[in-house]
């Protein structure tokens, strides 16, 4: 049995003929197929149900929904999955597809598969899926919370530039303070080729969508409902804005509102969308601060912009500075740094460094000394003294001579 | 041979007596001598010279400057020193003491030991030597790089109180908003019982000072120079309020001038003589930074303050964020936690926080399950379970029945 009727899904692949992101001749049923079933799955699971990454990874996006079609028991479903997935735990399979299939089956339409492209084509939106070109790698780190396609709007091709992507995100109450530096920030990174993705929230994330437009740099929007629903309303001209010259992007159905659960689920795609998360301004219970921990959990560094302390827009900031692994940063280049991934290199700023003053200890103004020497009087590493050496002599603060070194 | 004669060692012995700042017994000689050695060798070595610390534990204070009084070669001082730590090895010993002897020779004079004792009688002044019961315990932090004794100015008893206390210390280039967190953290650590030692500087230190002054609280003042100096001159108002109700300490003799490297050695004593130092404001280069990097060298736990990313004032504070595992504090409960070193514990913030999310999507809201179930779905330890779990349901997301856990 298949959950389209042969009517169905003959009208559901000329529409998703039309919508889907990548060119597919209209022969080629199974791409088109693809593109019909995860328009539809689209809809079905929430943002974030890795079971249904599941299902679609073992049965296929079709093949799964004309499973569904049968109305089977979880444990029917389970053996089916099961199948194609022998190293998985039976009972607990069965469990969580029993869950999965009393949150499905009561919105499983067939009508949803034309439904949804056919609003979609109509606002002129697209349908992005993993077989595109562009898929973005980035969402892999999702692992099974990936979403199974992507609603866009506006230049898909935008989405080549996210291996050079920071998101700036950060709060709805921001300061002029907040602001200001988001658009130093955005503008300096837009500089340095970097495509900036944000939530399109008020705030912050508006600022940097503003700021990377006006320096006519790549940016996108993640938005938590469905495309054709530009929210947060007061950013409709915004959006537009990012449409014509960027790209908006959710995970929804048209149609679909933007939920509390919606929302942080819209966060985790703003992360792993981009190569690095910045946090700008955030309270100390921001939204953004759970951008920040999404990306953390896969491992994508974060930066965490100071303020003031007796700034309550900043005190989210500092609490990531304090609770997590995010890095402080203040500028642009500092921002680059986290995805350049500078090591923590031996860095000797000054003479004032410790291991400088250990370095200039060991040496005499009279008397050369050699590296063996100043190793062991130093207690440092031959190539921390290398380093600490090469730079105190730049600074003129030692000098060689044939034999050895002298304090200068 | 001795290096004073009886006549200068009897004077010494009697204005040692006055300057003591433990009471000594006019006839403990012992005692005595060991106030007029350590006077001497406060102007003989620069502060942190470790060879003064070596040879004065090797051979005692008086002992070492009599066997300076010989005039020896640096081989029969290595000899004499190798008697008492034999497990050094000769040539790297005699090779240090050959070059501090070309330091401390010059500068060895007799009468110093009776005139730096006079100088410090005729202001007030005391000396506090590592048998006095309140020698500051945080000094044996600094190993051979601690002071040999102490000249201080004021309420000795203040030393009492190191064992709570927190060096305040930032730029002199100070800004309003600098000074506007350093009035309110340092009341507020004043109130929690806390010290506050500080550099006497213009800007942030004097701040912290002053502000401790009006919460009523105790506070050192560290200088770099002779304790006769009261520098900066702008400051002698406030570091003779200081000598009032507070300590007043510096390693040097009455009449020596703070230098360069006097003020980055009294950055050492700063950190050693606290349970943590906080840099409020810092510029780039500026001198806290330097105190905090003694800190970390001591394992002392470090805050920093943020400010605006705009402001020069706080690049320093940023760069100790950066660079170093200085920890972000924005108010005094921050800077306590560094002390009271609040592990790192699991919290869980809110129902964002991944480890929740995880949790949640663990449970389901119509089958309880077992705490060993919950793990396997989760991936956390049971420790971490029970953590998150217990605070889940302090917040209502998750309810127990009989038989397990529920989403509520």
């Amino acid at each position: 049995m298949t959950l389209l009727t042969n009517d169905e899904l003959n009208r559901a692949r000329k529409v998703a003929h039309r919508v889907s992101a990548r060119p597919v001749e209209p022969d080629d049923f199974a791409s088109l197929d693809d593109v019909v079933a995860r328009a539809l799955w689209s809809g079905l699971g929430e943002p974030g149900d890795r079971v249904v990454g599941m299902i679609c990874d073992a049965l296929g996006p079709m093949a799964a929904l004309d499973a569904l079609a049968e109305r089977p028991t979880s444990r029917e479903l389970a053996r089916l999955v099961a199948a194609s997935a022998p190293d998985d735990d039976d009972d607990a399979l069965a469990e969580m597809l029993d869950e999965a299939l009393q949150r499905w089956l009561p919105r499983l339409q067939a009508s949803d598969a034309v439904g949804h492209l056919e609003r979609a084509h109509r606002i002129g939106a697209s349908l992005v899926v993993p077989s595109h070109p562009l898929w973005p790698e980035g969402l892999s780190r999702l692992g099974a919370h990936s979403p199974g396609a992507l609603w866009v709007r506006g230049n898909v091709g935008v989405l080549e530039t996210l291996d050079k992507s920071v998101s700036i995100v950060g709060a709805r109450a921001s300061t002029g303070y907040g602001e200001h530096v988001t658009m130093d920030v955005v503008t300096s990174l837009v500089d340095r080729g970097f495509s900036i993705v944000s939530g399109a929230a008020y705030g912050i994330d508006g600022m940097a969508h503003r700021a990377a437009l006006s320096s006519e740099g790549n940016t996108i929007a993640v938005l938590a409902g469905g495309i054709d629903r530009l929210y947060p309303s007061g950013h409709d001209a915004l959006l537009r804005r990012i449409i014509e010259s960027g790209l908006v992007v959710t995970e929804l159905p048209c149609g679909f509102a933007p939920t509390k659960w919606r929302f942080l689920q819209r966060n985790r795609l703003i992360a792993a969308l981009s190569c690095a998360t910045v946090v700008v301004e955030a309270g100390w219970r921001s939204g953004s601060l759970n951008t920040a921990h999404h990306a953390l959990d896969m491992d994508i560094p974060v930066g965490s912009m100071p303020g003031p302390v007796t700034s309550a827009s900043s005190a989210g900031t500092h609490r990531l500075l304090r609770e997590t692994p995010a890095i402080c940063v203040t500028n642009a280049s500092e921002v680059a740094e986290l995805i350049t991934g500078h090591a923590d290199a031996l860095v000797v700023p000054d003479l004032d460094h410790p291991l400088a003053t250990r370095v200039l200890d060991a040496l005499s103004r009279t008397r050369a000394r050699n590296l063996d020497e100043i190793v062991a009087l130093s207690g440092l590493t031959p190539l921390q003294l290398m380093s600490v050496i090469g730079l105190l002599e730049l600074q003129g603060a030692v000098r060689q001579n044939a034999t050895g070194w002298l304090r200068a």
